[in-house]
């Protein structure tokens, strides 16, 4: 059932500590098959170099195990909200990544403040509010898919394609999982710019909005015209 | 006599460089059988490369070697005095690990400031005081193993297994000898993204009460939801 | 054509990842055949473990492409606009190394704090001035190209071989595809040094000058003692 | 001759890049054989990947080159002031490391905030003072011996081997050309965590005088307990 998707999706976990993402088994991935409705995610707690095609999960959108026999991860609730929610994206990641969720923690929106973040970020990347205490006591992970959506009320999530959760770290999204890492990876670079930026000159404000149009769209939408046709 | 125990220790000795925790020999790991009441212990200034599970010191609660021909790690009272102290620990791991070190040097508690740090630590990794010219001139180690019992008077070092030694660097426990060692991962991580977090918000607050069980609980306990079964 | 120019290009396009100048494709290196006034670039979005030489775009300085199945990098035309306005240059090359993009961002120039610095820059690297819309709008990176030579109207492009794009990241050159990447290097790393430094002393001041000219005639021009005859 | 001395100082250069000490060719051991007054240095400006023993340069105390077809580091006479100046040193290295360098440019020491430092140096590294312009015009290398000497008037440099020479970077020493190579990277790793420290608390202070006692007598002199015998 859905071989090419778990490849997909066991190869793009496999990304994350490649790209340095990760510490132990602090990071998840996971893809979504449209038709079917069908969402392939990793098995909770495994380590990246034990996972294979067929150790992935395969969940329905209601969260239930339709094939594989381990758990999936234990952040699938909120994977499943953003599908749900979002029907633009076919791949979501979660991370610890360090400098991402230094932002977290410092419950920071990433400012859109370079062209390296404009050319995947067409503005800043949000940050949610806090969850409340009986958010958190219960449904937990599906509420945090709620707060992510919340704070995308007003921004496409196509257009941003990740935000940090107060107090946790950061999701990313894409078209399939291995845009999804790519964009977690961009994610976690422009944070890190962003903190050494701040340590230049701590009132830098974000780049002129004409900047950020004339990048994104370098690399987005019809007029593009960065990498090969 | 202890094979098994002293190969665990050997291994979780090595995982250290492995994780990027220690620069020359600046690192031990230990293990206790408590049945016997031996301390398996790295051998003092010897290189990771060259440690094999038969160079491990065994000592026993009073500090004499049992068996081994090397001396142990000169840290190996403070070792002790945890396992003394601390009935449910059964590995511990001291490093010098770069940014824990730096909270150390700062004489500053690393304090719960997200989810990753809430799903290992219950609470502040606290900072022990600065022990006195008295308490340095003479059992230096074994004092160094009261300021942290000191420091845990009203903290439970099961649900906080790790320390920052004032002036020092951090020590880290857990079941075993390989958890002790995850547990400093983790620890040195925690404290790298207190640092960033503060490089962007200096006034960053701990997390919720209500954040921090809901973490710790997800991965502890008996309502534990994280990982395999 | 060109065979020996496309060779350099490529290795010096490969020397990035090497260096840790570069996330993903995030980089591109030329370099310019004077005689025939034909430069040689990366093409656009290609990864650099897939670049060989000839798959390197000739483009004339116009910007036509003369040879190559591939579109040549989207910066082409800051490559071209340099090319034309500094005569002594032979190679440049375009990242968003961290910490000079960084210092893209704060809008600041990277000031000759050290030797380091003044072995291969002759003074501060300056930061341009932000495009317009206007200039944001049609002809991108070639004002790109302009602003960077703006920035020059009273520095030595062969003293000073390197810039910060204000809101973008560092572009640096030399007299070939190898010595640009070189600098490149040296750029991102004094980068680095000067926001460690400034984390030691936010009030640090520039080198004398008699230091500065000490250490890049020690390096640079007839009476240079560095390295081999 | 001296093919031992050679094969040391050979092996302790290769050791910069390995341990993250050097971009390029920044940086450079000698040892000295004290019993002909002859130094053996690296050649100015040759790749670690190609250093072979025998191209090593002999050189005399006068700073005449005795064997050798290739040039001596330009930073030989500094060496050669270090040997003369302080008796009790048999290897000198000197480079560009990050952090140490970041201090030498904010133009401060290196305070003793941690038993880390202790363990090695025996209280603050210090940084010299700024060199005169006529200091710098004439026997620049040989003047940068000097302002190291003389910052060691009142510090026995064989407790505290190394220093910071202010705007340019690290030189440490140590019996011979490894121990040298070994304090240059306890150098650049204190610096590391004391910019860290800075960022946790920027009104640290230095360890109290008996810990730093305890830790460097730990590792150092006739009661020194670490390690084996």
């Amino acid at each position: 059932m859905l071989d090419n998707l778990k490849e997909q999706v066991c190869k793009a976990n496999c990304l994350l500590p490649k790209h340095g993402l990760v510490t132990f088994t602090w990071g998840n991935v996971s893809a979504i098959d449209r038709e079917s409705g069908l969402v392939v995610i990793k098995p909770s707690g495994v380590e990246y170099e034990d996972l294979t095609p067929d150790k992935m999960v395969v969940v329905n959108l209601n969260g239930d195990v339709v094939e594989g026999d381990l758990r999936p991860s234990s952040d699938t609730p909120t994977h499943i909200h953003l599908y749900k929610s979002f029907e633009g994206i076919g791949g979501v990641v979660h991370t610890h990544s360090t400098n991402a969720t230094a932002f977290a923690q410092a419950r920071s929106p990433i400012s859109a403040y370079g062209t390296t973040h404009a050319d995947y970020f067409y503005g800043d990347i949000p940050c949610t509010r806090e969850l409340t205490a009986a958010e958190t006591a219960r449904y937990y992970e599906e509420n945090t898919g709620r707060v992510i959506v919340e704070a995308f009320k007003l921004i496409d999530p196509v257009a941003v394609p990740g935000v940090v959760v107060a107090n946790h770290g950061p999701f990313a999204w894409g078209k399939d999982a291995a845009e999804a890492v790519h964009n977690a990876v961009v994610m976690e670079e422009v944070a890190r710019m962003a903190i050494l930026m701040k340590s230049i000159n701590p009132n830098s404000s974000p780049i002129p909005k004409y900047i950020l149009d004339k990048h994104y769209n370098r690399k987005h939408g019809e007029n593009a015209y960065y990498g090969q046709k």
